[in-house]
């Protein structure tokens, strides 16, 4: 069987749509989705966070968990946390969406940690909280949902297993 | 574990986009994808058939097969295998299709063993030729990425307990 | 001022959507738009047939008349008069429609005498009956409400100068 | 001949796109399109803002002169000029913009002027600075093209009256 890296823990500064703060590791046992977004990046507003709102919607929350990752890495003054507050009102956004910690040169914590090339980025967790999958831009609804199955159908054996 | 219903045989005229006649018992070991349709149904040709090829087309071979249906149950005339012919070549249809065969009362024979309410519908047959899902309308791609899925993900214990 | 040369006259074997048969000559003093199409033209389906209904839909039957034109020019035996009753009533198009004559060679013979490249293809005829702009694919909305209002703007001064 | 009102002046406290400010007298003899927004509002990104685009890149600037107002009236902390910049950066919008004058109540000083409803408006201006047509959303561009090019027509006549 083959062996996957554990996914690196969240670095997140401040949570949207979630009373409490949310890691990994706590979610161990579903299937966890993260959908790395700019407020202001049009490819995100017109694709990937429509996608991952849809994930939220149609998926059961015992079996996928959809987070939100705000990672900028650029403009920085131009998508704070007071402007993001009112994206995610005005765009009816649900899933919770963390505030990437602002790293190195302008660079978010979570996002170097898991190398993304920039946004949209869709990353995708297992229920043994290893790094499986990871897309830059948007893969197609067909593919997403096939593999997030993919990840779903392995639980109970891995859950027998471990 | 739940018992499901095998999946009526299909009962067609003619095959396109196929050199021989294709039937669900020699596809055991494959999830079937059966997408029925009429080439002058507006839903089928803006939502349903786009869809059916992009499962034909991002799923692998080994995994999935993909059968369209021409159900023909209203304007007969209208559409004829010729005008079929016609419809497959200018809307780039490369999965393969097959005529529901006439019966009583204008409806086609599979149609009425598979009691489909309309077109489009789909309809997912596992690996064992069980039937196991049916849509009529288009579902999101993320949920029928999902149900294809799980039933590619099912195969390996099937074919261990079979 | 410009001078502009006479629209040729509409050749067609058989009209839908209308009690009696449409000629130009007729029509003097309005604005024609003529749309033609092939039914199993995906472009026309997708994209010329829909803009067609929506100038149909929003300009006044007074300042502008829609004219459908089903100019078959390929697989003539599978866009048959009967086929395109059946296409008509399942797209729900209202606007007039008259099938081109066949004429040599399998090319229509108004076809012909606008020398279309193919369809979809839209042309303006101008309320004293002059060819004024064609177009092969689709114009932009914006371009195509332009170009329409822009004959309808002259119609008064027309009307006086004649 | 019907009279209209003047359109009322701009109250702009900040330009983008342009070198220098821009006001209505100045551009009689062109068709002025104010297209209203805000930069988180999603009606303006999907619907709006694209259609203003549309209309600077397909019209001539001879004819025609297309002016983005920023019209923030909820939100004020989230849509502060700098968040502007960068959004009209990513979203490649090429035509001048105009950050309209705070004004009493949070509500804009051009925004109450033309009693605009809310965002996404345009509003057309004809070539003598009067006020000719007012939408609230998005109308569509057909009607929009029409309606420009009516008062493009216009102005010959304007001209030769005045």
């Amino acid at each position: 069987m083959s062996t996957f890296a554990a996914a690196p823990a969240l670095e997140v500064e401040q949570w949207f749509n979630t009373r409490e703060a949310l890691q990994l590791d706590a979610l161990r046992g579903k299937v966890v989705v993260i959908e790395a977004f700019q407020m202001l990046c049009p490819g995100c507003v017109s694709h990937g966070i429509p996608q991952a709102q849809r994930i939220h919607d149609i998926f059961s929350r015992e079996d996928v968990v959809l987070l939100g990752l705000h990672t900028v890495f650029e403009h920085h003054e131009a998508m704070t946390p007071v402007s993001l507050a009112a994206f995610l009102h005005e765009y009816k956004v649900t899933f919770p969406v963390g505030v990437d910690r602002a790293g190195a040169a302008g660079m978010p914590c979570t996002m170097s940690a898991y190398a993304l090339q920039g946004t949209p980025s869709m990353v995708l967790v297992d229920a043994r909280g290893q790094l499986r999958k990871q897309w830059f831009g948007t893969a197609p609804d067909l593919v997403v949902g096939a593999e997030i199955m993919r990840l779903i159908s392995e639980r109970p054996l891995q859950t027998a297993a471990s």
